[in-house]
Order: C-alpha cells, then structure tokens, then sequence
C-alpha cells in the first residue's frame, strides 16, 4: 500500500528594507507577501505552476488569511518558511506556514489559508483536481 | 450615568493599478493596507495619533490578523471600510472591519485584528491606557 | 481665443507605517505609490477615469520615471502632491510631480514620468487623443 | 599592477500575483522592488551588509532613480537583474541596473540610481568609504 504525500515547501527570505517599518521591525503586511512565495512554489509542487495559471486563467484565490504574529524579524534577518497542504475539502483546500528566523531558529510567525480554485474572468470557484484527493488525501486529517 | 463610546472610524478607498494582480481583481495583500489606514485612523480617535507615536515609540503592533474573502473589488472600485474596537484585553484589543463595495454595498471582506501596545526598540509589551477601560468598556461585549 | 489648459492636480497622503522602512523616514518606494494616486486622478481629470480603462483595457504605462529625493517624510507627516500634464508628443505624455510636506513647505521630492497608451492584452501603443492635442497643447512647453 | 574590480552582482526573480497589476504584466514599482534586492546584495559585496548597517544605523540611501521600460514581464517569467556599481563621487555613487527575460534574454529595464551613505537617525550625509576610493576607482568612468 503506497502511503499518500503531504505536499510541502520550505522557501527562504533575507529581510530588505522594504519589508520593515519604523518600529525596527518588520511589517505586519510583508510576512504575507513572503507567504505568498512559499505558497505559489507549494502550487507549483501540486503541479498548478504560474505558467500555466498564466495561460488557463485558473487561479489559487485565498479565501481565508489567519496569522499570529509571535516574534518580530529585523533587517538582514534571514527566514525560513515552511509550508504543507493542510486539508482538501470539495472546493476549498487549507495550507499551513510556519516561519522561522534562521539563526536561532526562534518561529515568528504561524499562518494558515484557504483557498479556492476560481475560473477568471467569471470569477467561477471550480471543484478541486480530482487527482489531489486521490493522492494527497490518505491522511485522517485530511478526510473531512 | 453616561453611556460608555464604541470608537469607530469610516475610511474610503479607490481600487489603483497598485491593488490589483493579473487575476484582474484586487489583491488578497492590498486589502490589508487599506485596513492599516483604516486603523491607523482609529487609533488616532483613541488617543493614539502616528506623530505621538513617532515620538513616544510606543507602537501599536499587530498580534493576530483573520480576514475572510468574500467578494472580490476591481480597478476604480470605490471601496467603504467600517472599523470599530470590538474588545479590551490587559494588554492586549481587538479592532473589526467590514470592507464594502460603495457602488451597491457588497459586502467584500471582514477582518478582526488583535493588538499589542510595545514600547520600542526594547519590544517591551505594555498594559493598556486606564482611561481606555473607562472609556470603552461599558458594553457587555468588551467585559472579558 | 481660448487659453488651453494645463490639466493639473493635488493630492494628499498622510504616511503611515506601511510607508516607512528601519532607517526611520517614508521608503523609496512608497512616494512612487503616491504619485501613482495623483497620475490616475491626473488622467481621471483628462479624461481616462479607471472605470473606462479597466472597460476598455486602454491603460496609461509608464515607460520612464526620473525622481530625485531631495527630503525625506516620515510617520504622521501630511505630504502634499502637485501633478501637472508637462508635454504631449505623438505616441507619449510626460507628467511632472512635486511633493511637499505640508507642515513647513519643504519640497521632499520632485519626478516626471512618461507614459504611453497601450491597448491590452495585445500591448499595442496607441496614438494619444486628437482631442488632447487640441486642448492641452496650447503652451509653447507642450509645442514639441 | 593591480586592476581595479568594478563590483557587480546578478540576481533572480520569479514573477509572483503580487508583481502583477490587471494590466496583466508587472507593475511599474515592483521592478523597483526586484532592483533594491539587487542593490543590497551588491552593497554587501562592497562591505556593507544589512545586519551591519542595521547596528552602525549607517545606511544607503537612494537620491535619485532612472528607470526605462523596455518591455514588460508576466506572470511566471523568470527575470535576471545585472547590477553594478558605475560612478563614484565624494558623497554620492551611482549604481547600474538590467533587467532581462531568462527564456529569451530580452532586455525589459534599464536603471541607474544614485545614492549617499546617511547616518541615522541625525540623516547626515558621509562620505564614502577612503577604500571604495581606492579599490574601485581605477577606471576612466569612475574618475569623476
């Protein structure tokens, strides 16, 4: 029996002074922007990659943002992100994030999003690929 | 016996170049900016305006943000932000926003934020101002 | 004889957190997010309000931007933005910017920009109006 | 005899949603976004890292941008931005961008942006560093 794969990522970001504000810190706003590059690489892994959303006009929209901000980074700060496939349900599907600083490996940040897969311009929400809950649809969690 | 104020602020947006992405709608990160300027309008009501801030360094810093996506704004939509402090912790409130579209009043998106007032650049968390418990926390809904 | 008009513009922006980066002023970048509000209520004024343009994919692009930062803004400051139309040629436009703080005058920044109209998605430049030729190109500055 | 290196850097983009506008290319400013990564790492090759500057609080700070547009790039384009330093003065130096298309190398930006090493938080110009002077002063385009 084939154990099904949780897709994941783990992307990287070096703090640029367009990411922090006048607090010293960085940006409330920013960490979804960094989020966002660990996301469409975490598309791209379940075979949906920009090209072809370029192309088909079938877009990843979030639906839902949650985030908790625990630590704050600072300029030069390098970060690590790691994402994963969190849940699939018939039109939406859930994805997990975790952000940590690289050099003590404190978490900063943990975020989870929905999303549907909306037809554009018609803005239509369609079904989930039906491969993506034959193979990424093996754990307990996922079931739902 | 004098009823206790909710502080609430309106702000207006319209949809530039800048909010938007190639989905042809605005983008799910563009909505947050223009909750920080709703925001940052109702912290001055309560006492909190940016120059005071400047100078004090005590900052109000996001701890926690849920949005949901609703309805989604395109380019020279003119967009209503409602927001208003929806709860008062010991160090920590709550502020919600419900985004509209002013052309038939879709509702687009909600968002509650938590916040932390910290005293920069130590990142020192502080208790919140006495008089905001007196003045905010007369409704059933901010006793907690 | 009817004087032809410059079409010209202002605005107004108070800088927020989301505008500013460590070093303590607005970041770079962000004044160019201004000018950006001041051109299209520029070309709203001219005619190109966003609505046509988002109807009729005819959009304004930027094909140059010169600024000089000369002062820099920071939290809390209300900054004025002065926009005028600064020459017509046959396929291009150019539009001067001017920002001030408002509390002392002092200039922070000056920038022109050109721009061209390009029919989406096909990325064809277009001719400029003849109309804006007839009513703005008066000056002899536009006489080129 | 010793030949002067001209410091240089190359870096690499993928274009995100977050770059694009409903225009369906890149937006104007995120180019500029995509070039300051490259300026900073170009900067750390010339001694000046970000956790550097972000403890001496001695920082570059850009006085003047150029930027062409050439062509524009989209969704899931790969783009390679060449950078390099081409003008030192007293007070001021220059730095050089280009913006290519990785799948047919087409030439989309070209920048150039001058800049002043500032001390904050008093905002007061230095001068440049005596071993910039030396290292990278050698060629004819430099002496200026």
């Amino acid at each position: 029996m084939i154990e099904p794969q949780i897709p994941e990522i783990v992307t990287h970001e070096d703090v640029m002074f367009f990411d922090t504000d006048c607090g010293g810190v960085v940006h409330n706003i920013a960490y979804l922007r960094m989020i966002e590059t660990a996301r469409t690489r975490l598309a791209s892994n379940m075979g949906m990659d920009l090209k072809h959303m370029s192309d088909t006009k079938l877009f990843p929209v979030v639906t839902r943002t949650e985030i908790d901000y625990k630590r704050s980074a600072q300029l030069g700060d390098r970060l690590r992100i790691e994402g994963s496939l969190a849940k699939l349900q018939r039109v939406r599907f859930w994805v997990e994030f975790r952000m940590y600083r690289e050099s003590d490996d404190a978490l900063l940040i943990t975020c989870r999003q929905s999303l549907a897969l909306v037809q554009m311009p018609e803005a239509a929400p369609q079904r989930l690929p039906a491969d993506w809950l034959e193979n990424y649809r093996g754990s307990d969690e996922n079931r739902e």
